[in-house]
């Protein structure tokens, strides 16, 4: 079976290294010429609009899916109109733009925070006041890893607030002071078939995710994310595998965002699961049953950020799996992950300290 | 870092699958233009003895490795003239003839049938005489999967087998009737480290290998076969995975051959070991630290051979993990793998018996 992949990162990377086994064949498009998938996969490259190319694409492909959310709505349901795409374009639609997403939580009884539209500063004000602060102020569309936000703590942020984010439709929503962040898994087949993974507790820097624990073992709180999870994919006619991210505050779930599409608080599934994300991703869009979902022992995943430590120092701590992308190293930029597994979580917190100094932490850091 | 990879099937393709994660890139050299290796990584076509394509693998590649023993000993001469190839051609050279492999198991005290060499008929006549039957001539080169082997049960056999193998050189060795076949896979870094995965046990059907489990359970067997596979490692100053199968008689092993390579009976190493033979295999030649060769819960793999069973059925199998090697079918064709992984044997053996029908096999066969 042809899979096309929108998007040629990370994720349509280790999408193709997990479907290769399955007997998958795989294209992406991507804009870059040196998109990282293009070392293990043919590359297509042109815009994510490009008419032509998507066409070819999707004669090509049995299925398309795509690796990244901000592909235009329009180029997703050009494919769809040619080919199965997966996972639905609603859902693509509903998770770029803020508003329709934390709508779609509301519709559903799915706690988030209280929020608000912001296209003035007079409505900013309005939302202030409504809100309350602390607030945070956010694009609608295309933010990612803390991009397009702006904390307002005060009623004097307000101004350099506006003078920031405005010009482009924002949200604002009440600050969040969580106890802690977690994210959920699930996975729904194209016959309705759903699984989810253990619950995953998050730790993020500057807005990018840098760490992240599974299972975290919080049953009550994994069994109300599961419940969330399934709302919505069921509501969506969801096909694939879709992330939720959670604050959790006074032991209750706050849904903060989704993303339609395989995460980087999954990348553990490739060790730490039966079956990893990537693979039930592929299942899910072929029409094939679903792997276990079930977590191997314990596992903690690091992300290498901006650059990658040197493969010999990562590699001699026991039981590390290094997952190089083969991106060039910038500032910010995901490059990498290491992914810590082992069957008590004492031997797994030992190697921690290990790997810690090498991605820029203190051995004590998230102890 | 570059690999090149000499010869292109199954074993290639795993590794290059295996590899990717650590940031290696391949290039895999075969005769074939439809290998299966090329649906992962660069394909340059043509035969193993091909000086000028062989310069160009070595001249893009920083390592070389081989994913099948019956490459010339000359082009991998030549090879390790121009750039580090791993495992070192002299084991490959050993293990390509039946007399010098028997010669270096008995030359390290490792336990082999008896055996001698036969070059006419007149020598097979003595052999019969010196070894016993009953015995089993083999072709010394070019065996495979039972292929070049005859059984001599009685004297009457003597002809009618050298009818059918003679002309190149020959080896008889004493028939083992062996309670059950076992093997190890070890594995040695560039500077001397070594490491070992838990025995295996083999069933094979027609010279075919049809299904191994692991690990198996009989310490004093595997403990021996450590031995004896850091013997031959130290000896070759070998660089990279090697594996040894063993017969088990009267409780005790009596190595059978040795494959310089990744082998077939260590593919549950991919879900069903710390780290798989693939990736070990990969460290080893580019100078990284082993990974762990514990090996998680209990795995069984099945072959595919000649075709593939549907996808759907294999999947709907808990804790099955399909391996699909982009193979065209063919009888006797080795076409992909499933390995069944789980905590306890119970629920393992419960999952094969509704694997066995799908190919080909009674579900009590291997009970």
């Amino acid at each position: 079976m042809n899979v096309g992949i929108v998007g040629g990162g990370q994720l349509a990377r280790m999408l193709a290294l997990a479907g290769y086994p399955l007997g998958l064949r795989f294209q992406v498009l991507d804009p870059a010429a040196d998109a990282c998938t293009g070392q293990v996969a043919p590359l297509i490259q042109g815009d994510y609009d490009d008419v032509a190319l998507l066409e070819r694409l999707a004669d090509w492909a049995e299925v398309v899916t795509f690796d990244f959310e901000n592909i235009p709505v329009a180029a997703a349901q050009a494919i769809a109109g040619q080919v199965a795409f997966y996972p639905p374009a609603e859902a693509l639609a509903t998770a770029q733009d803020r508003l329709s997403e934390k709508t779609l939580f509301w519709e559903l009884d799915i706690p988030t925070p209280n929020f608000a539209t912001v296209d003035s500063l007079d409505e900013l004000k309005d939302a202030v006041a409504r809100v309350n602060l602390p607030a945070v102020l956010k694009t609608r569309r295309l933010g990612y890893d803390g991009k397009g936000q702006r904390v307002l703590r005060t009623s004097e942020d307000i101004q350099p607030s506006w003078q920031a984010l405005g010009g482009v439709p924002l949200i604002l929503e009440s600050f969040v002071p969580f106890e802690r962040e977690v994210s959920v898994l699930g996975v729904r087949c194209r016959d309705g078939a759903t699984a989810f993974y253990p619950l995953v507790e998050n730790h993020h820097r500057d807005g990018i995710l840098r760490l992240s624990r599974a299972p975290c073992f919080m049953p009550d709180l994994e069994r109300e994310s599961w419940d969330y999870a399934r709302r919505l994919l069921d509501r969506l006619n969801y096909v694939g595998l879709l992330a939720i991210e959670f604050f959790v505050k006074n032991g209750r779930l706050i849904a903060n965002e989704m993303a339609p599409r395989v995460h980087n608080s999954g990348h553990w599934t490739i060790e730490g699961a039966e079956t990893s994300q990537f693979e039930n991703h592929l299942r899910a869009i072929s029409g094939l049953p679903l792997g276990s979902t079930r977590a191997i022992g314990h596992s903690v995943m690091l992300n290498c950020i901006g650059d990658l430590p040197e493969r010999t120092a990562v590699l001699a701590v026991p039981n590390t799996h290094y997952h190089i992308y083969g991106k060039a190293p910038r500032l910010g930029r995901k490059v990498g992950h290491m992914t810590l597994r082992g069957d008590d979580p004492g031997t797994v917190s030992d190697h921690l300290r290990r790997l810690l100094p090498l991605v820029g932490f203190d051995p004590d850091e998230f102890g």
